[in-house]
Formats: C-alpha cells, structure tokens, sequence
C-alpha cells in the first residue's frame, strides 16, 4: 500500500477536492474529515463535496458542517487533485465523480473489490476502515493528531468493525483505538449519538413489528414479512430493515435472515433483503431475482404479492442450505 | 490497588479454591478461568467452585469444564486460601462462601460498591473488568499469556465493556484488548457464540415482552414490569434482563433504564435493574432500596407487588433527574 506514494502527492499539490460514497455513513464520513484536518493541517486548500447530506446521527463529528453537496457553482472552484475516500469505484461517489474529469485522482479504500481506478489507489484489504489507513497516514506524515481528528478516526474505525467485533477487527485496530482515546474521547456518548438514538415511536413500531418473525428450515432461514399498512403514515427516521436483520442476525443457527417488505409506491411489488453469516452467498440468491450486493448482504425487488414472493424466494434459498 | 499483596499471597501459599458470583457471565468466568490458569502456570493447586453451571454460551470457554459446583463432599479438599472474582462482596458467591471460613480472603473486583470484605482487597473501579485486573496480575507476576489464557481475558473485557462501548472502556482497555488478538483469537466467531446464539423460543419471548416498554419524565426513563405469570413454564436460556435491558438502552434521550420483575421464588418481591447512560448514578439508586453495583449498572431486591414497587422505585430516579 503505497502510503509514501500518497504522502508525496499530498506534499507537492496544493488545492484538493475530497469525497466520498453516496449515503455516507460513519467510516466515509470519519475518514472524510480525519483526511480533510489532514491537508488542513499541512497548510493546504481543501474542499469536501458529497452527493448526499451527512445523516442526523453524524451531525456531531467536528467539521461536519463544512461538508457541501455537489451543485454547479462548485465548478468554478480550482483544484489539482481529486481524493476519493471509502469508495470501491469511481461511481460510488455518484455526482461528486463529475469533479475527476481531467484531474490526478487519489484512492484511499479498503474495501476488497476496490477497482484500483485512480492515479494512486491506496488500497488495504486488511485494514477495518478507511479511517484506519488515514490514521496511518498521519504517521507516516508526522502530522500530529488532535481531540477532533481522534473522533473522526475513532467514529470510522467504531462504525465499520461494529464497535470492534466484526472479523476485520485485529490487534491494530484496537492499538489505533487505545492510541484515538487518549485525547479524551467520550466513546460511551460518542456510540450513544450513533446507535442509542432511535426514537421512542420507531421503537414501538419496531416493536409492534418483531413478533412477527418466523424461521423455517430447520431454524436456518429467518424470515419477516412487512405489509404495507402496518407501516402507513408512520413517520420512520430510522433505517427499518437494518434494524430488523439484525435483531433477526441474533438467532441460534440462522444462516440467512431475510426481510420481505411491500413497496410502499408501487403495487404488486416486494423489495427483498437478505443477510448471511457467511456460508451461503445471497449475491447469488438476490442475482437470481435480478438483484445483487454482496455475498453477506443483498437485495432485489420482485414482482408478486407478500405471500407470493416470500415462498417463491425461501423455496430458491432451501435449495442453498 | 495491592497488585503486589496478591502476587505475593499467590506465592507464599500452595492450594487455592478460586470462586466467582452467581448466575455467572463472561467477566465473572473469564475472570475466575484466567486467574485458575495463572495459579496452575505457576505450579499451583487449585479448584474453581461455583453455586451456579456455567451458561450455555459460556461453554466454549477453555477450562469452563473443571469448573465445579458447590457440593459436600468438596469440605474435604485442603486449601490454604479463598479468592473471589467478579464479587462485591462474600454473599454474590452464594453457597461458596461456606469455604471462606477461617481462611485467609482475597476478593479481585472492579465494582465501585465493593466491600472490601477480604484479607487482601485487590479493587480498582476503573478497571474495565475484573479481567483486566487479573491481566495485570500476570504482568506483575511474568507469566507469559497463551491462547486459551488470551480468549478467558479478552471474553471478560468484551463482555463487561459491551463490545468496547461502555463508559468503562479506556485506552488501557484497548491496548489490552490488542495484546490479546496477538494470540490468534477469532474474536467475530467469539462474539456470535455469545451473543448471536439466541434460541428460537427465547427470540419469541423477548418480542412478546418488549412491546410492553414504556418511558416516562420526558422520555428520560424506560421501563418495562415483567409479571412472573409471562415466565412461568418457560425455559429460558438466555440472560433476559440483560436483553431488554439493551434492548431498552437504544431509545434515543433515555438516560436510565429499570425493569422490573417479580421474583419467580418469594411472594411479594421485585427484582429491579438499573442501567444509566452515564449522567445519573444508578448505584445511589439501587443502594437507597438496599441493592447496589455500579454507577451505571446496578440492581436491588424490593418488597412489594409489582406495581408498588415500580411507583416507589421510579419515584426516587425521578428525584435524580
């Protein structure tokens, strides 16, 4: 991984554009802004351009607010380089991208299908977040860290291990993590912000809701289905069906966990998520009813009722078991 | 914290019965596992005796299987000292505490409400576990860690610290935890084999109890009464407190979490269990009805039906607020 290679573009350029993924959560965000203080740092021009808003949850890390959404006047800005963060391909940073055209780009990722599609791709597999090897980053440039930076890191590398459990967890990433809460970190309040704060009705709804899961096949496959009416006028700020996987993920001996959820817009039409715990593959399952993602997470959306659906797809799931 | 008085007390005496408190989970085990294997690295005799098994999700733990319960005919083993983990004072050992009379105590403890009941009180409330206290002991005393060892300490930290989440948790506890993942511990697969191993039936019960999750004082406190009549003839696996507990510590804005159940023995009693995010002392709480713990968990038996209890109970918090 060519952090040298990095640290001399950053030393000799001197106006850096910097985004990162479409929907940004705590890693794209953290890594972000831990990169931004960076250049900051060094006495360089930086500007932070995303195609989406930062989500309520991540309003507090330092420096959120001086991220800006893509817009035209933006074009007028002068640059000599464009840094892509947490993004496995150039179109990952949906219209942000408009802004690589014609300039060296620099790829900071550690996702394992990156593209290696820029002019300097820093690339580790192995490391749990990008904001891990934008830690690594500031040692190699001997940039010192500070309370605000330590959050960014410490919010990319929390978010992305799921707070140090996840298998991309490894003695480094809690060595950073011991290094990050030095500098007087609340990480209690900090995990609080991101994760304990779903409102109280989202939590009577989720409530309401979880009864109504099922597991079939030998305990393998647990499966909810989610009617439209019963998510009817229902003002909903947290993300439902990440909620509901993963209560469902704490099951004894379930392989897959998947969610059917009429579509709310279109009639006649369930959008499917599916996770594993790694010994099937659902990118194959959700490929076959024309969706895709990753081996642990996918999803499709497929014609039919609730009742159609669920058995046409369980029934393509047994055959994986 | 006589780290010192411990290591000397280990090596001036020979037979050791090692103990830990009731209803064990992973500090208590891991704990009391680590510091058996320490005396035996040390060419010590010594027998683990609890009141309680070991859980099920504990069972993969090395050495969980040498772990005995009290029985009668243990009287006869010979033993030069008694030491208790994970216990804040003699009587959260239960029926082990017979084996403490006339014997010299060592009590190795993290709770804040300890009551230095022993010969050699060996305390530090800013230990993220009692793990980590006994980590340090085996600094002290160069014994080199192994594996098995690393997997026992690194289970009580991440049980204790919530996955490295909780107030608790410091750079010490980090840079242990990074220590220990040198020893080839597969910390994902540990982590579904204690929490992501929730039977089938057990997931029901939760979600017929969790719609029953009410907050009150602006939404500052959540509660949930649990009627003895909802368990009875249920077997139930896993630690449901703690379940909802967590469960209820998402909401966004709680800053204290209480449930109340009725006591499934005695007539007439309530168990209460108290979780903060940090802001109030639930120890305060819990010891003005006769309990105690920690400043953000703790728990006390009360007097009175279910409804009485929780009134007088959410009364006091209420005089926190």
């Amino acid at each position: 991984m060519p952090l040298k290679k990095v640290s001399e573009y950053i030393r000799r350029n001197k106006r850096f554009l910097i985004t990162t993924h479409t929907s940004p959560e705590g890693d794209a965000l953290g890594s972000q802004l831990a990169f931004y203080m960076l250049l900051k740092k060094m006495g360089k021009f930086a500007l932070m351009v995303n195609e989406d808003i930062v989500p309520d949850e991540y309003n507090f890390l330092p420096g959120a607010n001086k991220i800006q959404r893509v817009r035209k006047s933006l074009a007028k800005f002068k640059f000599d380089c464009f840094v892509t963060l947490d993004c496995s391909d150039l179109k990952r940073c949906g219209k942000a991208s408009i802004f690589s055209i014609n300039k060296p780009v620099v790829n900071i990722d550690h996702h394992i299908s990156n593209a290696r599609f820029a002019d300097v791709n820093c690339v580790d597999a192995k490391a749990s977040s990008a904001a891990e090897i934008v830690y690594r980053l500031y040692k190699q440039l001997r940039i010192p860290l500070n309370k605000d930076i330590a959050t960014c890191l410490y919010v990319g590398i929390l978010t992305d291990s799921g707070s140090f459990h996840y298998s991309n967890t490894t003695s480094l990433t809690h060595k950073i993590a011991s290094h990050l809460l030095k500098f007087g970190l609340d990480s209690a309040k900090i995990y609080k912000k991101i994760y304990q704060s779903i409102p109280f009705r989202d939590i009577q709804l989720l409530t309401r809701i979880l009864p109504n899961l099922k597991v079939q096949f030998d305990g393998k496959v647990a499966w909810l289905g989610l009617e439209k009416s019963s998510l009817k006028n229902t003002k909903i700020s947290i993300d439902l069906t990440e909620q509901i996987l993963s209560f469902a993920r704490n099951i004894k001996d379930v392989e897959v966990v998947v969610l059917f959820k009429e579509n709310l817009k279109t009639k006649n039409e369930i959008r499917v998520n599916f996770r594993s715990q790694g010994k099937i593959d659902v990118n194959k399952i959700a490929g076959f009813f024309g969706g895709g993602g990753h081996k642990t997470a996918s999803g499709a959306t497929v014609k039919g009722s609730l009742g159609q659906v669920s058995k046409k797809v369980l029934a393509k799931i047994k055959e994986s078991l």
